[in-house]
């Protein structure tokens, strides 16, 4: 019966894919999605950005396409279903089919956890920028990292990403800047999502950021913002449900700091977050200001720290914050409204109140990773200076 | 727009996940398959191994499931559709549902790249085994290594297993194992579905292998094997179309000796492979019989050397054939019938020759990880003795 899934592969590739609605490229300037699995053709990219989606589904009563909105899809006397969008915005977009529905994904696209689930992605190129590509300069590392959490009472893993000289220059130690990822979404994010590994390579090759070490761990999705509620029975853990700052403080730090040639001190440490990491972020460092010295939220949708009250009072005293803060950085797209827009709010409450940060908004992008990478990209060269 | 992604993931996770169609646990002796994205209660193993499937699709006609075979869902009032399949062999298999015709992933599920895109999986476990298993010994790394290919012209990424103790002994050097995956799948397949680096990890803690660097990369797929027909320009790289031999050789083997603290003989480099990685181990060490000396083939569909010509000759002069290759190692499932079955006919052929191998016959498993997992586990203690 196994035999049969390697003749199906098999069939599939001599049909030149087939099963995927894929036929040979359309003749006009569009192209395949880089993020599309291996050999498909669909779903392709104009130059103005348009998408063309298509799924083979001739029994299907309604196909439907869920991406910056919901688009029908129309049959061809073939059973293929298709649509061309509108032009994307340029960056990492989720997306799904819904079929008959039911949220599926495209069996061309490669899959991308968020939205609590495996979901497919699409990647639309932005002119001229290759911030976040794979260049032919000296690559870093991403090492998946297995390790038992006593907290958890079961294994865990975090991704490290090593830069590119961590293995050759054996004698110089690193400041470690650990990076969570948003609500619905896990420690592969940043990686794949958000590809941190290129940002940091390419901005370290240019002599732009200092090279660093960082870390990308689950941050709990089921549980919201305390983390972890079913994580751990899920990975193999016990069944206690703790907190990621508890998590992040008693083990992945000390392993962390056990296992690489990190420089231990909080003048080289941050901790910085998306979204609901962002949240995060202002939580575990008003909490444990004496372990991280540089601060990065990047579209937290709530949970700002008072500028009376946070930080223990110290934003109330902007002198004595930014002596103990190396870096306060928040970060937004310009699209984002309503309550993921808080953090202008907070800069501008900062502002007022004297207390020295750095803001940035990311032009013509929401609550999405195009916002995230660029915040990266800005935020890690302002890291770990003086 | 983007922010309603977020908004649905928070209504998704205040609701307990209820659109993957999970409700709290039947308080039978069922166990969410660790398989499963975190938190989702479905798919759910029996003790006897017979597996309960759910989907939520009020508006489908009709919902099967490929798993061994293909089973029919029947649908509640709740237009829950659901399942109970008979027990299933121990190991990871591959599976998906049919919704109205078309093949697509359990919402439930992590995704794995098989047959030649990403498709469920579950992981049903093997009573009193635990050689695959994150257990609390020393753990290796597995990193994600990019570099650039002269052969394909652009980018590409392997992974590379490091044994646990290969940051503090930083003088020690490793003898290096090349473990290719097979048809439709990829580079992922060998840590993902077949868990290497925990074999590795649990066989080197135990004193029972060697510690040796494990080097996965992309056999190729689409090209078939020869490799690589679209896979370049789809990771970005160039149009031409090299196979995976042309690679290894001239890419993946320099980059790895010159970046990792590799004993760069033949005596201490090996090739391995399952299904068509096995098939191209057969074909790459015959032509290169200078560069490994320790070859492995798990359940190889095809492209068994002959006895009397194999090895440009080798093979017919069994003493000169054991002093060269240090280890010729072949194995396949019990269950694999007719054209998977020709490991055995080889190894037939091999006694007969008198050629000196090892043969293994995996009990009660066919073309399919629990195999590949126990073949490595059985290979790997016999690679670089002596």
């Amino acid at each position: 019966v196994k035999f049969k899934l390697s003749l199906i592969a098999l069939l599939a590739i001599l049909a030149s894919q087939s099963c995927f609605a894929q036929e040979m490229s359309p003749g006009d300037d569009s192209k395949p999605a880089s993020s599309n699995i291996q050999g498909a053709e669909y779903p392709r990219i104009h130059s103005d950005l348009r998408v063309n989606f298509r799924l083979k589904a001739p029994d299907a009563q309604k196909v439907r396409l869920h991406l910056d909105k919901d688009y029908d899809l129309v049959r061809d006397s073939n059973g293929i279903w298709s649509v061309t969008t509108t032009p994307q915005v340029p960056g990492f977009h989720y997306y799904w089919f819904i079929l008959d529905g039911v949220n599926v994904c495209d069996p061309a696209s490669e899959t991308f956890y968020g939205v609590s689930r495996q979901y497919s992605g699409i990647e639309v190129p932005e002119t001229g920028v290759d911030f976040y590509l794979p260049k032919d300069v000296p690559h870093g590392e991403v090492r998946a990292r297995w390790y038992f959490s006593k907290t958890t009472n079961g294994p865990r893993r975090a991704f490290v990403y090593t830069p590119s000289d961590y293995d050759t220059n054996t004698s110089a130690r690193y400041p470690v800047l650990y990076l969570q990822h948003g609500m619905g979404e896990d420690a592969r994010g940043w990686s794949t999502q958000g590809r941190a590994n290129f940002i940091l390579d390419n901005l370290i090759a240019a002599g732009n950021a200092k090279p660093m070490i960082v870390v990308m761990e689950d941050g709990g999705i089921a549980g919201g913002m305390g983390g972890g509620r079913r994580g751990g029975a899920a990975r193999g853990g016990g069944s206690s449900s703790p907190g990621f700052a508890q998590i992040l403080i008693n083990d992945i730090i000390p392993m962390i700091d056990s296992t690489y040639r990190t420089i231990s001190d909080r003048e080289h440490r941050a901790l910085a977050g998306l979204s609901m990491g962002g949240t995060q972020t202002y939580q575990i460092t008003q909490a444990n200001l004496d372990k991280f010295a540089w601060i990065g939220a990047f579209s937290a949708p709530f949970g700002f720290p008072d500028v009376k009250t946070g930080y223990n009072g110290l934003l109330a005293d902007p002198a004595a914050f930014a002596k103990q803060v190396k870096l306060l950085y928040v970060s937004m797209g310009t699209e984002e409204a309503g309550r993921m827009g808080g953090s202008r709010t907070f800069h501008e409450a900062l502002d007022k109140a004297g207390v020295k940060h750095v803001y940035y908004e990311s032009p013509g992008t929401a609550h999405e990773w195009q916002t995230w990478r660029r915040s990266l990209n800005d935020f890690a060269p302002r890291l770990f200076q003086k």
